[in-house]
């Protein structure tokens, strides 16, 4: 092993084990903790971050970095430790360049800024939330440029954090794409669907047999109990320990049947990729899914790809009428399929279909973008939003909580995290038609052999962590890199069907 | 402020947060993770802890606390920041004469050792644990050595880390007097409670309206739902992240009402005293109860003075009934408060009566000293175990997983921590001869107004935290310190006055 690249366990095992505390704090504060306790707690998790942060950001990791860099010493390293060189690197460039103080003030203010955001939209008031917007903007726009080298787009910098290799040109195209080919087939679509009834949907389900069925479902896809925890919190969310503690939560409401349902598989996608990383890549800096998109990807194709196909519910909806007689009954697969599909345009983005959820993101795309280009104000941002949800949905927004405080992520300053869903629903769609022509897909789906499609996807995806990113791994898979023209296609397919 | 001081905080502020950290993941290992889990986990509580120890042990800190105890120095500093030095201090003296290199290698053999000694319960062999006590014994033996300034008796130094303040000479008084007075007493009440019947406890008692009536009596007695968290683990235990997070379990079986009944108050008293700790102390050195033995008395006098009683149950049996009318329905109160307390010597200290206990810790105690007076071989322990609960109880263990290896201290290195047991039951009985004297116990027992008991031993006893050690709490209370007769004559009173 290169003498270097020892002296720098050290630094890494600290960092793994406060990223991991850091996990555990979460988990344990969305699924368990106390409203009361969170004031006291907010301490330990701030001492715990920065340590977490002077664990890596110090001269001496910095000069081991620039060594372990040189081409003579990189030879030396492994695969896998080259991954993590490289990792390390891209953590410098996002933080090392931020003035600590900045960044501890930052980090102070997106501590607080959650609260204030949920209670601007308790009390649907975008005026309430402006002023801290305002400041999480304006130390987003500085840190990115503290971190822009070369004068480079300064939402690129932005999208570099969740989506690595991934430039505004590229998605630029991606969503002009999306635009023009979906706005006016969604209008089609959607006069189409509006005769499909789901009625079923919204009668009663007991909780405790929507738990029992959930639980069934992500045993199903290929969630593994002994190496994850289900549990529930308010919105459903996917975390870890490692790759032999993975946890996912579910949410149930006493009205809603596929609301759960579809969470239980999306988080799984999310719980699979993170089970399936290899041993000697968990608890690394590589140990983790890729990039949020590829994340993305790997959920909503459980979700969509799989969880909303005919196939897939073939040998299990009897199941499902097992847990319901008395509400499905009378509910034929057929109609059952058309249902979890039908697409209706609404103005929450969590609660949207398969087929106009993407016209959310490129709404929060565009704006996005607007802001780091600073051509807006942002007093005006409820205005822009209402009218493109009014362009390209259709719906005007009743307020602001339906309309721009709906979403947690800026209130956290997650600007550039938007795009990555698209992104992901786009690699779901290339890997699946890669897919129908390697395998049987659709045969494995009926006969409940979820196992073959999961093990591909494992060995070529999941396995691998951080080691090789995102492009990489699509043109290793398929031999080409990330193309959005299947999405389209697999929509239009899709809905075209489901409607004729 | 001391500029002194000021410059000890950061290093404080980390013990906490590492601290707090280790005890999220203990108590997430226990309640929640997964056998699969445990060996990943295990590494970033290993990292974790080692940051925990070098946080306090360095020469920084060590300079600092010099200073500190400086008299000129000292008296600049609040009686809190004072009472931070001594505990520091304290710890010090527990860590810091370990060569770093001996604790580690120790840390390493008591991580595993557990397993090892489940392992070797499962199986009824003491020979399989055998090596690794050895091993665990001579570490200690070795640390009290280095520990030991002035050839101090070890034993000794092993009861400071639980009962500072307290030492084999009192102890040996004490546990004198319990074994002349109690196991002559004991075989003789044992006898008369022969007759009584307590046949109910075994019947089927249903987990879900198990677990609710024992949530109900937690907040009954004062466990504040606000400030804590109830779940359940293999064996019931309270912890705490600080004083407004709280966290405590208890264990259900179906067939038997009283274990975790008493579980439940037992440990609310816990968790009680951990919640009633002031906010100025929490996340501080001194924020947790001053002693093992003054927590055990907490959780004591609400398990068996107070739970016990018929006063406290008078306003409360009826509940019990009603929530299982089929099962008490013919149980009179006089009947289950017998039952509740019926003494049954028997081999396993954790199924214990209040009666016979005592002699369960007396027996450890005389082993521990023997251990590290030197006096036996450790090859012996089994036999001189079970000579001794012939003895003393009157019993004989079938094997050894109902003798020396049923509880799991030593196998986590706790010599040394059993006596506080018996501290506490007597502390309790204590404070309750003194309570009694000036407030009306009964009457607010039986007017179900816990409130004024709790409230007196939250501002006498809870809210000191550790600023004041445990016989200057009981000497500002009662103007006594420690006295154990008032144990002996509880415990005389109660017994005689049950089978009489």
């Amino acid at each position: 092993m290169s003498k270097i690249f020892e002296k720098l366990i050290p630094f890494l095992e600290k960092e793994m084990a406060f990223h991991t505390a850091l996990n555990l704090f979460e988990w344990d504060s969305e699924t368990l903790a106390l409203e009361e306790a969170m004031e006291s707690t907010a301490k330990v998790i701030e001492v715990l971050s920065e340590e977490y942060f002077h664990t890596l950001i110090n001269p001496d990791v910095e000069k081991l970095l620039k060594k372990l860099e040189d081409e003579k010493e990189n030879r030396l390293l492994t695969e896998i430790e080259q991954a993590i060189v490289r990792q390390l690197r891209r953590l410098y460039d996002q933080l090392q360049l931020i003035p600590p103080k900045e960044y501890k003030a930052y980090q102070a203010l997106i501590a607080k800024s959650t609260n204030i955001w949920a209670k601007a939209r308790e009390n649907k008031s975008f005026q309430e939330f402006l002023p801290t917007l305002k400041e999480i903007i304006e130390y987003k726009k500085k840190f990115a440029k503290y971190r822009s080298k070369s004068n480079k787009n300064l939402y690129d910098i932005l999208l570099e954090d969740y989506e690595p290799g991934f430039k505004t040109e590229q998605l630029d195209c991606f969503f002009e794409q999306l635009k023009e080919e979906l706005v006016p087939f969604i209008k089609e679509i959607v006069k189409k669907a509006d005769k499909i009834d789901k009625v079923y949907n919204t009668l009663e389900y007991e909780k405790e047999v929507q738990r029992g069925f959930c639980r069934w479902i992500s045993g199903y896809v290929g969630f593994n109990f002994n190496r994850g925890v289900i549990a529930e919190s308010q919105h459903p969310f996917t975390t870890n320990l490692h790759n032999h503690d993975v946890r996912m939560t579910n949410h149930f409401e006493e009205h809603n049947l596929e609301a759960a349902i579809f969470s239980a598989i999306h988080e799984s996608g999310h719980a699979i990729y993170e089970m399936n990383i290899t041993d000697e890549l968990t608890q690394t800096l590589v140990g983790g899914g890729v990039s949020m998109g590829m994340h993305e990807s790997q959920s909503r194709f459980f979700e969509n790809i799989i969880g909303k196909s005919k196939a897939f519910w073939k040998p299990i909806y009897q199941k499902l009428i097992d847990n319901y007689p008395k509400q499905l009954r009378q509910v034929s697969l057929e109609q059952f399929i058309q249902g979890i599909n039908k697409p209706v345009p609404g103005a929450i983005r969590i609660d949207a279909d398969e087929l106009t959820y993407p016209l959310h993101i490129l709404i929060r795309y565009e704006i996005e973008k607007l802001i780091f280009e600073e051509k807006i104000k942002i007093e005006d941002l409820p205005d822009i939003w209402n009218k493109k949800y009014k362009q390209y949905l259709g719906v005007e927004p009743e307020d602001d909580a339906e309309g721009i405080l709906q979403d947690v992520h800026w209130a956290g300053g997650d600007f550039g995290y938007f795009p990555s869903y698209a992104i992901g629903s786009a690699i779901a769609a290339q890997i699946y038609y890669h897919m129908k022509k390697i395998m049987p897909f659709e045969q494995y789906l009926e006969e409940g052999n979820i196992t073959a499609i999961r093990e591909y996807l494992r060995d070529h995806i999941h396995k691998y962590g951080m080691t090789k990113n995102t492009n990489e791994l699509l043109k290793q898979m398929m031999n080409e890199e990330f193309n959005p023209k299947y999405y389209i296609k697999y929509l239009k397919e899709k809905y075209t069907n489901l409607v004729n």
